[in-house]
């Protein structure tokens, strides 16, 4: 509705969503957060920490990375990208983790909405709390060695799991990282 | 609204998109399609095919894989995946593949939308089309030698273009398919 995008129509305004329109695009957007995060938590042992928790919109479980809104807690608005994923990670998972740099980041559905994600490798992990979530989650936390991961989401799927497809792009990054250390 | 899942309400509903609460979560489902399919393009030279094409929702340029929706056209509702992966890849690419192999599949956002993507690895191509697109796409096609695909999207990236994280699902699976190539 502002001035310098004068056809954005707003079609629906949920609590969570809105629905908005440009041009012939019917699209959404996530209310009140100001960016999206998502973790690559590896243990000092070589294991990725992996989540699975039932997932509403999907109707089934899913294995995940940690992740989480940025900015939607009240009163904390400003919050930076970095502290929301050392918050998620920490309800997530239970880990604090000696070391975040920003791994890579992009969007995930771009003809349908406008969120994009920043993912943090998290290492030197420690344990301070159990995870599984906050009051409205239901997390199972998985840690996989790096070199079984592959085995373990295809066994998943044969269950009826749902794989995130960023857990691909997560391996995909931590190959990477993994190559260039034996390189230095 | 079906009995065996009553606390399922419509809160609104589009042309495209239904805005849906199951219990407190606020998500979107897709209007009119029965699947999502999206294709990895590698030509006989090894080349990748990426799009670039600007996404209202993101409000900018996107670098992505081939995809579209399966059973969107009227009169085609039980197209079968891989003809509407074939469709896609020859709209938005102009080339048609003589192989077609799944390659991976999974959700995306899973706490948004129901939408889950079946991805085709399309080879043995040859070219009867200048793609770009439907009359509603503008699409430009790049073809980035496979070496080279991460110095493309970081160049990418640095002109200020979002780069879709499947992407990297992709060539994760790319580097899985040549390592194994190799020790066959």
């Amino acid at each position: 509705m502002s001035s310098d995008n004068p056809q954005r129509e707003v079609l629906w305004a949920g609590r969570f969503l809105d629905v908005v329109r440009i041009n012939r695009w019917e699209f959404v957007q996530r209310k009140n957060i100001t960016g999206i995060v998502g973790i690559v938590p590896v243990t000092n042992d070589g294991k990725l920490v992996l989540l699975e928790q039932y997932r509403p919109p999907i109707g089934g479980k899913v294995i995940e990375l940690p992740a989480g809104l940025v900015g939607d807690v009240p009163g904390n608005r400003s919050e930076p990208l970095e502290a929301a994923a050392r918050r998620e990670l920490h309800e997530e998972t239970g880990y604090e983790a000696r070391r975040m740099e920003v791994l890579f980041e992009g969007c995930v559905t771009p003809g349908l909405c406008d969120e994009t994600i920043s993912f943090f490798l998290a290492t030197d992990l420690y344990k301070t709390a159990d995870g599984g979530g906050d009051e409205t989650e239901d997390i199972i936390v998985h840690e996989v060695p790096l070199g079984a991961v592959m085995d373990f989401l295809a066994e998943q799927q044969r269950k009826g799991f749902f794989i995130d497809l960023k857990v691909y792009s997560a391996l995909f990054f931590l190959q990477r990282e993994i190559v260039e250390r034996q390189e230095d």
